[in-house]
């Protein structure tokens, strides 16, 4: 089935999907709201970006998406590199695809997941996965991009080599699927429990699946991935009775071997093992469509069983289409854009749709949730989410948030703060992940978020509680060299790894809880958080003017190379990136650096420099592709560095630098990522820096200005009002802001406070060819 | 500590428990009610007996008791036959203590538990658990018997090795330990979650553990042993702050290996694994005492915290030790006991406190329990029981709780019907385990305790739902033959093993149905569970007078030795004790079986015949000790068979043959059972004809009338009535019954009713040398 609708928007045609889509202007989801016509979820399916294509609602807890191999994480006991190709369990590139699972993380630069693989087949049973490259080793199937459509809550392909129609959709907490199969009197739905994303031999710890009846499945699967101990419980629902149906079970099977009272593998309802792979039966009429409904739960398969029955309680595919649709119509239209290049829309509703798809909910549709204790919780007076990567999100997409969905960013923190509740570490999460904590990256920026949300108003929670989690998150001693931070001022190199970046991420996590202290007007933590994070200077080498990595012995490292980001004292970024993360006092860092002109000229040598292979090589995360000289688009550290010129008296190189950046790093294609999403952190910084400004420091209130990419938006907030942004001679070429108006007045500065922004008005951009 | 305590109790001296062990009749138990001193928890310990020492109260979840050796399941991928002898973690000849579990079955015939070890330790830590026969191999210890105390809800001992004294006591959910150490700056307390009865290699599957603070620690333990999918929530409380503790870790360690942030094996205070042994180290004073409370739950952390504060909110060890014991007064208390000779009352009164060790509480003290769907249930105007070993204990068990315990037993039904709601099968319990089923043994015995109750006119059930439940479970077919059994109106040997004995089972299960029917007033399926309960004359070789297996071409094996219990068509029981296995229509019986004078002479065969070895060495649930000729008291098929004279004009041989087996059978010794104590059956045919009758046909308000060991006995009944059984002429040689007043009246039968047992009176034996 190829489906191809070409349509003229004003005189440009959309090609928006490179090869099998392209998305047409009119039709069924056209309305007063059609965002989602704009959306192109295949950008960033292509290498690093991490993405997925298949169907989610905003912040949903299921992604319903297509796998398109099964790389084991090792081989011969070996890691695998293959695997990390695989962290949203797509890429645009394979021609194979072995089923639809209904968990799966956006962009990130690690993974697990991949839940409850289902696959439609037709003719003889084949449960081996099988290897993608040879046809009909297994159930996978090749197809085509010809046949392939993906936009918001919806997807659909061909499975070639079955001729069945695979579409899908999803509600919050339910995948909903529907398969078009020929005429066959040997048709299967597979549920494959041992497929899994980043899955290892002993990835799998249980798996329990109960035949309800001749048309409901319910079970869970157990993992021990990058959640050391993470349980999914799901129901499982089919429009029609299977005729028949049994499983595999592929680790040594103990159950009832003793008595053996019964054939296990065939229609016996209850199974459990390790790795377990199920199959239904049926007859199927040409075209006849067999639906799914695959309700998750973290709680319990009663769980699942009630938010099913919640969300999706009638066997209506198109009637949860529309409405899931309807959810990313009104979330997209928060954000009303025009711009000069109709791919430049694309790209933006991409990107804002890429910032919906974590942190996800994480409860029952009754408040129910697994916690971090692994008890059962209900919350109160806030919606539970998971999925919190930290790292990559307090830079840009949390303090976006505080713009498009500060409720929701509120509930996030009331979530953080439960978190912190039934830690056993007392501290506020790292990396939040399905009630469990994976420590992923360093800092604990949890607390920049609380900072960045009290900062600006939102203070939906009790802001003594926060500031308690606070404190006692930055006094865990045994967590990742904070205690001998606290010892030394500064973390030591041979004490712990990475130990420059972790002494400004925490020097800048102390300012964090020191601005919650303030808040609290709690003068005594303020005054010792201030203190703390000026731990910064302890590693700055003032000669060498680089942040270094120092001995417990307060002796420099001997063997240095700035430009190395491994093994130097730095985590994902090299010192020339990292030597100026200072979002908390950039003053300072200017002055470190010898004053304005010594410090433009090291900004400029960044974006400038040619780097030498080797350095890059290195680096999984991105490519040449993500880089603008030694400057790392596609990695988080660099994210504010284009926007530090506005401290210096030549703003205007930052304007040019972020128009540089979202006109190269970012397109409306398969690759137009440069790097991991990351959870959405990679697409935050284009939404703000295409709407004109970005949150340098978050836990301030001050956006940087940078440079519009759009024509005109429209931003519509929580608190009813409306900012209208607007450009006056904006071309792809007027790169640099000549004046801002504000409600008419101009703005005699070069940052936005967050207030002004949220009362609401016109604020009007004067673009020039020159600065 | 060498505890020795001797009393003359009328003019004998009381050796009650072997070596070790002697009883007082003063001091600190002594009271109104103080039955505790009859029970030697020892009884059963040695051999097959399957009964532990440790410390219990009645019906309680927690049963913390010693482990004296750790058979690996299987050595070198085979069974290890040694593992058998060890299904209650205690053998009695053993000389090694590895620490105290908190979990285990009594006198079952297979295996499972041991949840949670515990042990004490001072000098280097050593967490290998060691080999027994190796001196300090492992943190194991020599004990002698002569410090060895044990009697209802306290069990202790000195630990040689360490110079430790260990007590412990119990309430329903919580165990209690008290140790007493030696001056040391390294005590330490071992944790081991890898220990476990039954244990292989895969029985782990998951373990996790969190230090919540210096000196409360939670977690879990999820096995797949016997029970398929379990798990039991944890925790452990220390009276006293430990110093500093960790772990170690046997599987493949995968957390946090990427980013290496702490040190996981030293106090850190998360931790998880498929096989996990924790510490917990601190300074000891000499004589110095720690006290452990620790709870247990099968819902979670947080239930086993509940249970924790409901049961022992104090530190008061004597205080927990004396409430819990006088519950077991309480309990014994239902039945006042004299008898001729001291030893009879010792055993009488272990066999009655055998009885009240399962089935357990399986439910939070708030009522909520994990059920057979792994959903979390509350019970609603029950309590929730597991542990039904059903094909033992419907024999006498739970006819005896008819009597002792009925609000018990009603509790119990409730919990069958819960399990039967949660039964993706939809049949009621056949050895319900923990929210599990783990299908030991054979028929649906489930229906005889609901018919039994429901005959009695205990009915705190829907009968209605009873009744379905138990046709449904009659109707899952691709249960044990049962299809085939509906098919053929047998079970045919060539397609499931067994067949006699099933089709024998099914045949009574079928009529305690019609029972169920017949008292709800559904003559419908009263005639249709009457009519499949005539299955039984399919399988019966008029010829040949013997049940035979029979082939689903309709014709008998031709292979076929009926002394045989291997092969043949029985499971654990031969033709000969088998083919009598028909309580529902003892006078068919006996037609069959040629009338009355045939009848007898069958059976005095079987008392009197000399069996070859080669029929017993195949067995491991019993020895010679446990036979009378072919009888076989140490296991379950035969137990009624002594009582079918009674039907005969012959009951004069009932008298003598239940007199005997008591006599020789069971003893006050360590290996004073016979076989093992299954659940308490073996206990329960104890109790019963000690007061001189015997439910032979559980799901009829009839007892046969058998020959009272005790002199006189009062038996206090929950409606509150008193019966007074009572003795002339009562003597070891003056077995026979030559009359039986009831209330005074002559019974000219030799049957009693429930009915007239329960409205109290005086029931009179008088006894003779001759009958």
């Amino acid at each position: 089935m190829k489906i191809l609708r070409l349509i003229k928007l004003g005189i440009y045609l959309l090609p928006v999907a490179g090869m099998g889509q392209q998305i047409s202007l009119e039709g069924e989801n056209v309305g007063n709201h059609n965002y989602i016509q704009f959306v192109n979820p295949f950008i960033g399916t292509k290498n690093m970006g991490h993405t997925f294509p298949g169907a989610t609602v905003p912040f949903g807890m299921v992604q319903l998406s297509p796998e398109t191999n099964f790389e084991p994480l090792h081989i011969n006991g070996k890691y695998n590199p293959e695997t990390y190709r695989y962290c949203s369990g797509y890429q645009y590139a394979d021609s194979t695809i072995f089923g639809f699972s209904h968990t799966h993380f956006s962009g990130t630069g690690h993974s697990d997941l991949g839940d409850f693989l289902v696959m439609p087949t037709v003719g003889k049973l084949n449960l081996e996965s099988g290897d993608a490259a040879v046809s009909k080793s297994g159930y996978h199937s090749r197809f085509s991009h010809d046949n392939e459509f993906a936009e918001p809550a919806y997807y659909s392909v061909l499975l070639d080599d079955y001729n069945i129609k695979a579409e899908m959709t999803a509600t919050e907490r339910v995948g909903f699927h529907r398969y078009s199969f020929p005429k066959s009197d040997s048709t299967h739905i597979i549920l494959d429990l041992m497929a899994g994303i980043y899955q290892h031999a002993d990835k799998n710890v249980w798996t329990f699946v109960r035949i309800e009846n001749d048309s409901t499945v319910t079970g869970y699967r157990q993992t021990n991935g990058w959640a050391r101990t993470r349980t999914v419980y799901f129901v499982m629902q089919f429009s029609k009775k299977f005729t028949s149906y049994g499983h595999q079970k592929y680790n040594k099977p103990l159950y009832n071997s003793f008595y053996r009272k019964f054939n296990e593998n065939e229609n016996f309802p209850e199974m459990a093992g390790k790795e377990i792979r199920a199959y239904f039966n049926f007859s199927t009429e040409d075209k006849e469509q067999i639906l799914i409904k695959f309700a998750l739960s973290g709680v319990s398969t009663e769980g699942a069983m009630k938010n099913l029955q919640a969300e999706i309680p009638h066997w209506d595919f198109d009637q949860t289409k529309s409405e899931s649709q309807q959810k990313w119509n009104a979330e997209l239209a928060k954000i009303e854009v025009e711009t000069i290049n109709p791919e430049e829309k694309i790209i933006f509703y991409t990107a804002l749709y890429h910032t919906m798809l974590s942190p996800v909910v994480f409860e029952d549709v009754d408040g129910y949730y697994r916690g971090l204790d692994q008890n059962i919780h209900q919350s109160e007076g806030f919606t539970n989410y998971t999925i919190f990567s930290l790292w990559d999100t307090f830079r840009a997409l949390h303090p976006l948030f505080n713009i498009t969905q500060p409720a929701r960013n509120n509930d996030m923190i009331q979530s953080m703060l439960a978190h912190y509740d039934q830690s056993v570490h007392k501290m506020l999460p790292v990396w939040s992940h399905y009630a469990n904590e994976n420590w992923c990256m360093i800092g604990y920026h949890s607390v920049s978020v609380i900072a960045d949300a009290m900062a600006k108003g939102y203070i939906g929670f009790d802001p003594e509680r926060a500031l308690n989690a606070a404190v006692k998150t930055s006094q865990c001693e045994y967590f990742d060299g904070l205690g001998d931070y606290l010892k030394y001022g500064f973390v030591p190199e041979d004490k712990s790894t990475n130990s420059v970046s972790k002494t400004l991420e925490y020097a800048y996590d102390d300012w964090c809880i020191a601005e919650i202290a303030r808040m609290n007007d709690d003068s005594s933590n303020y005054k010792n958080y201030l203190k703390r994070s000026a731990s910064f200077e302890n590693v700055f080498d003032p000669g060498y003017r680089f942040m270094k990595p120092k001995l417990a012995d307060h002796e420099w490292v001997k063997k240095f190379d700035p430009l190395d980001t491994h093994g130097q004292g730095f985590i994902e970024g090299n010192a020339w990136t990292y030597s100026l993360f200072l979002p908390q006092d950039i003053e300072r860092l200017i002055e470190m650096n010898g004053g304005n002109d010594a410090f433009i000229a090291h900004l400029d040598s960044i974006f400038t420099m040619k780097l030498e292979d080797k350095y890059i090589e290195k680096n999984e995360d991105i490519t040449r592709d993500g880089m603008i000289g030694n400057y790392v688009h596609g990695n988080e550290p660099g994210h504010h560095l284009p926007y530090l010129y506005n401290w210096t008296d030549k703003p205007w190189k930052t304007q040019d630098r972020v128009r540089m950046i979202m006109k190269t790093m970012y397109g409306n294609k398969e690759d137009g990522l440069c790097g991991n999403d990351d959870a959405g952190q990679m697409s935050a910084w284009y939404v703000f820096s295409a709407l004109g400004f970005y949150p340098v420091c978050p836990g301030s209130n001050r956006y940087a200005i940078g440079s519009p990419m759009v024509k005109d938006a429209i931003l519509h907030f929580e608190n009813g009002k409306t900012m209208k942004i607007t450009t006056r001679n904006q071309d792809i070429n007027n790169v640099f802001v000549r004046k801002i108006k504000l409600n008419g007045k101009e703005l005699d500065r070069n940052y936005l406070l967050h207030e002004e922004l949220m009362n609401g008005g016109v604020l009007e951009f004067i673009m020039g060819k020159s600065h």
